[in-house]
């Protein structure tokens, strides 16, 4: 049911200072990042560093009522945040997840790539934070 | 300088579990998970759940020394502990790390995919573990 490892979310104080990371350190080039952009209803700045075969997804705390600050105080420095997997259809992954009696965490809504997207409580992934995003058929060959 | 996004690790109380989750939660079938097998000199017992275009490292304490063991304390339910990118040359890499200032942890070691295998400081990385790991040409193409 799950397809690709579309990426995996960091959560972090500053994307300026983590793209310097990836960029001076591991060698990705600027080319390979995508702008910083903002998502308001969702409390996040985003940007995305590209790899070969998929993405790191830079996350930033965006208002008060950010849920990521909570992390970001748990983890000061920044930390892996969630792992998000392709699904074709995310309705049809939402009532599966439910008749599984996961917890849903959210009604599907339009994410950092601009298709609904879902998450999954950790309490159902060993610990870990899933999002489910909807991808077109021809991005997922 | 890095290349694909090998493997996302996590650190889990049981792989018997977890692996139940990605099958029955998330539709992974057995055929595409691997054997569980030890890695003592590690302290870890691991295996590896394929998706379509990388790997989740499913990790689990082995002994009482087990540097995973401190993790879960912390996280009693698992979570995400290190990111895995592949690259050319284990000591052009380690090299290149440690010129650039990086606290790299170990000597290159033989990892669970059989490649030698080194580890970067959170510190160094927004907070996040990161594991580079020598692969062959021919799987990076």
């Amino acid at each position: 049911m799950i397809g690709r490892l579309n990426h995996v979310g960091i959560a972090v104080p500053s994307i300026d200072a983590a793209k310097a990371t990836y960029r001076d350190l591991y060698g990705v080039p600027e080319s390979a990042m995508t702008e910083t952009r903002e998502l308001p209803a969702q409390g996040v700045r985003f940007a995305f560093v590209n790899v070969a075969n998929s993405q790191i997804e830079l996350i930033e705390p965006l208002g008060a009522e950010s849920p990521i600050r909570k992390f970001l105080e748990r983890n000061p420095n920044g930390g892996q945040h969630h792992v998000c997997f392709e699904v074709e259809e995310i309705y049809a992954a939402r009532d599966a997840m439910l008749a599984k009696g996961a917890a849903v965490l959210n009604e599907p809504r339009i994410g950092a790539h601009g298709t609904p997207v879902i998450f999954i409580h950790p309490k159902n992934s060993n610990g870990v934070l899933i999002e489910l995003m909807e991808t077109p058929k021809a991005a997922r060959a």
